[in-house]
């Protein structure tokens, strides 16, 4: 069960509305690697964790802190779409060019009005959507809860890399202050989680849970085992040969690399079976019959 | 520029048709982590790398190879659809079951016939589709490819990790001997590529090029550092502050982890700056007018 | 800000696993008209809010107790789906058929197995998903804030009803006691939420802050007003000027309903403007050129 | 079965191509509250309809009606792609500009070829596409049609709501006579649908058919009672204690309001289910084995 | 403008219920190449049609024809939806399966059951929906309306049959006289376009507006004409040798094909620009340094 | 199984960059008619086909061709993006226009700024993405295989014919040498791959294995052939009376087109069966009850 506090959990507000930043700053709303991405992996693998209790709680405390990252993104798009120029106006272009030249342009309320996104006016109100910045949607394909913990911690990892990453992009992307001391206290918590979940990672593998490669509670004589360690080149050069994943003991300890230069396939050309003749399809040059 | 061998990789065709199990591994095919997400995620980090020879020529060996697992997928479920039941029939269910106790059933046909993927009879004529196991199409948006290294290395070992999970438990639910020997090639190569990823962290990691947190190249003291290495709890427990995440040097060792009980907000309430006129969104109080 | 208790709200667990039930029960959560999204249509509404606090206030309560709401049937679906059957086995069918004459059955597991939902066992690991009883993701676009409060209302008001009308369905379509026994406790906060709605349109409306028809805020001399309350017949029965939308003062007041029986267009048949040459689409009779 | 008329229900020409608003307009065609979403959702809720044939006619009438209103937008956007400027051109920039001061920009086409929707000259050579305003496509789950008829003309009055907000929203970025005349019309008729949704649900609640909370057929006694008046405060301030909802009668008048400002968990902390070990999903601290 | 008429094309109901039926049935409808799909295309088409007008009103009549199709399939869907079974019940299985032995199974409800979409009782209340077989929302992309009328007639062609292909593969699955009997008269309908959109496109070749290779009126000089009629063979075999496209002259008449048994890049290694610091891609060797 | 060789098949870079002409070229990777849809169409119809060994490796060597024409335009697309000017700025903003008039603008570079896909700066690092020109991904119902194989050829005659008309139109967008020589290349593949599926059509016909209508395999007195050579007129003009689809031998061969200036329906009024009271739909006037 969930409680709301009304302050948020950091914020400063722009200097000055934006709405081509606003479009641009939905992608960490809801893209791929959004808070709203986060917020609902944390929870639904908080929720379907059979694990350890410290770490559903791990799951469910970073999870309901993510919902406040929404809302301070959500709060910061509403200052950034504050009195967006919603209309490019033919009229007179000229003489407003000649004006912007004696000083007073609106040349850039013309580029914003045919930059910023249209759902921003007319479906929204200037508030902010569950969409990324080029207007698709959030779903929920964009999240994993598995039922394994060392494979959803990666995937937190990645997620957490992954969003960091954008944020850093939208820091140099703007110049406003209010816009860059918010997103440094979002960074920040963005180091905090890649950190957190490194540390998970290594929490469950010291466990003995979980180990590489996962699942590691699949007996590893059921896969195999001579294919397990090669690296397949299937281009016609060697960098790729140049790596640590192509020699020297695999990362997992159990066995090592090997570089194989020129793979050759191991299996049969397919023989597809015969067409039914009750779906019609094309068979070879036996002619189908309707049965 | 690509060339094909008729041969595939690894393939042994199942004994015995199964339409229930063709339908549950389209999701390694088109599913959020099935073969066509790394191929296409590998190919794209590929084509787009701006990074090392080594890694890109790692990424486009490995992008090539998961093309042939698509194909092996789809010749897998040409043969699992094979004399698939395409209906129900309701004449004479009494006497087949009647049948059925004296010792030969068709319940099982028509349980298959009720349950495979209807589009696999209709749509694709007993052919592998680009969809997971529920018919849901992939889509562009499964894949990651950042331009950032380490980022999407970290990406790349999560997709491993969940396609070998999945990979085991569609062994696990088979007991056909064609199908268990085809997954353990696969699963093995899932081996190999959860240790690759690891080995090419490591190697990139060791380069200099990217370390923790990502992106290392945006300066840490742009970030607020007081908040980069807290642990907030959000909920009324304190489970979590048992793991390695809420105490200790920071993983990235650049800090130390800390354990915030009790977080506050640290930001204001939200005051959003009034409703625009011409959007005819509702005021405050004081009613808009029209303009 | 978010906080989290470990409780949840209400809950009695099944009796009983039921994996086809679990896949019906994604319904409530990932669906249209699912928790998730008056969640977060509630909390998006509340942030985008620039009307009086009391309705902003409103809408985060009623968002956050939803948010409860998912984790509620994320906990059914994990009993729901414990020990769910796997696979449906060839070997012994008959065997297996005479034994449920003799009383212990398994038929009903097999056609359990072929009735769940893949992703359950294979994606999930036995854990409620973000996707509806088809396994189609929850997206953005099934939410709406528009920041006219009263529009926002209506669609709440809908949500509601829908969604308590598919919790009933569901309620009919069970006989286990515990599943019951919660649904009875949704269902009761779905009659709240309507009623609230209702209530809430009453509070806006009597504001004066928004009337019908929305938005009411846009001066009704600038629509055409001679066709605002006119029904137009567009088939060749008149069953439909039996109802209350075809005589007598309209809703708003502002008018007199108009049963129109044969319409006929007002407007010319289109004249689309010629083709486009560097576009390359086909023209009128008089062939394109390229320039 | 239908019939089709080339003349349009209603039109004025713009007077003036505009690509961007070519763009915008989109959402009124394809977007989740455009004339595709009304016109399947009226035309699926005629073709399901079980309920009196008034209701049906009605149905299928709107429905009818609002197929020629994305017939009458598709017209108005091919005439505002007309000649859209497709490209921006490097070359003489400058030496534009400075004409633009002497009175001759092409300043703002350049803007116009910037913020055009790429598919409108691409994919569909200057012509009308079933997407909304950011080119995301028109879909199936954007209309509801449940059966329940109280429920689905809720539903069409918040399409209608939001429909109308939408196109006067269209209506204010505009200074176009033509585009204002035609869309005059339009909203003319969201007026009276408006109208006619609240005064089918008068006509439906009247009949006794369907009354609140829907579904009315759902014995009353079947919900927890004790939960159906209660606002539950989720959040630390009052301001939502303010409002109808949270004091008196309801509105169905079965029931007072109450609000409850201090809620707490009814139910219990969740205890999952233990991990399935063929699924491979992380256990509490006993390890998994397989088997 | 449209018009309506109350009686259905052609229509005999199904004898029996089968909500199996009803769910594959679906794919009609709402699927790639269901009636909503060419219902759409050929009302977009016809709607942004800029060549002759016989071509617009043989569109227009076309996608009118096609509106009462999918009212056809779904009152056929309301049909086959009737009485079906909701869930399925535990209790007794052992006693009905004993029962069913004597002569009163309810196994096939059963089945039913468990197989059919869930949707169609929990949301549209035993009615159709705007969904493919799998429940996959019909949306915009299914449609193409490119302004040139070769490129969209050969579209048409194409999804008539597909269309075609798959009435009769549901025509196959089904015994019931009543669906087979409208099926047969859609299947007749299918043939009709499927000859029409042949005959409009002989009858736009022979107009001279348009020819192969589609557009026509781009000149033929401006592409690299030594690669218009050479097939590239990427794999090892020949077979492809043994076709129409390896040799003799080209079917636009305007070359002749020639088979590249090996063939070979003619293009350089890509060099990608350097990354971008303020993005922070992982640079070459030479480490990013910010800015 | 596939091999990669390093270079490209073809390819000149652009002379320039230019970020709007990157997102609008998206649209032929990731668009409906994109290479990504050539490639994964003709490499499913491969994997999935059961007729003649030459149909297959016609296939499969046309499929692996096409994925090195998404590499060539993930390259192109790396060009284009090289140095994309990231932000408007607002400072200044006169001056730089009394700049611009002075000889030194950067107007463009706001325009470009603004118009930009903002997902190339802020997702993929200035990579190209499994997206069309809007945003929108890439998805699966993208392509068609049908088993068909006539079905199939009609749908790559079709894809390849809106290929080309779309790399036409992106031709004559582009002043860039490189871009122009690059396309001019593709553009000629889209000749020969249009010539060839018409080559392989004529090839398949000519093999008797099937001919119109699709599926010719189905035997036409199971259709209702009285309807299958009308063409319906559902407008209210008879400029569709003149083309070649409303008069003479038909296209098959096997009938006489007939024109049907005034079509009635051959159908009944639907009579929908009652509402299910379990399902709590409105039923007609006899009011339900709760069972």
């Amino acid at each position: 069960m969930f409680y709301h506090k009304k302050q948020l959990q950091y914020f400063k507000p722009p200097e000055k509305p934006d709405a081509l930043y606003a479009k641009k700053i939905q992608e960490l709303i809801g893209g791929t690697f959004g808070e709203m991405t986060v917020m609902m992996q944390y929870l639904f693998q908080g929720w379907n964790c059979r694990g350890p209790a410290k770490y559903r709680d791990l799951l469910l405390d970073t999870g309901t802190e993510e919902i406040g990252h929404v809302e301070m993104l959500a709060t910061m798009i509403a200052h950034l779409l504050d009195k967006a120029p919603l209309s490019v106006q033919e009229e007179g272009a000229a003489d407003r060019l000649v004006g912007a030249v004696m000083g007073g342009s609106n040349v850039r309320d013309e580029i914003m009005a045919a930059a910023m996104n249209p759902q921003h006016s007319i479906v929204s109100g200037l508030g902010a959507m569950p969409s990324d910045s080029v207007g698709f949607p959030w779903n929920g394909r964009f999240i994993v809860s598995s039922g394994n913990l060392l494979a959803d911690f990666r995937s937190n990892l990645h997620a957490e890399s992954q969003g960091r990453l954008q944020a850093v992009r939208m820091y140099e992307m703007s110049d406003d202050p209010g816009v860059k001391d918010t997103l440094s206290f979002m960074i920040a918590r963005d180091t905090m989680h890649q950190n957190q979940w490194i540390a998970a990672i290594k929490d469950l593998e010291d466990s003995g849970l979980e180990t590489s490669p996962v699942p590691s509670s699949f007996p590893l004589e059921l896969e195999k085992r001579e294919f397990a360690y090669q690296f397949w080149s299937h281009s016609d050069g060697t960098e790729s040969a140049e790596g640590r994943w192509a020699k020297g003991e695999s990362m997992d300890g159990k066995g090592q690399f090997e570089y194989i230069a020129n793979p050759q396939p191991l299996g049969p050309e397919p023989t597809p079976p015969p067409a039914e003749p009750k779906l019609h399809g094309t068979p070879g040059f036996e002619k189908a019959k309707h049965t």
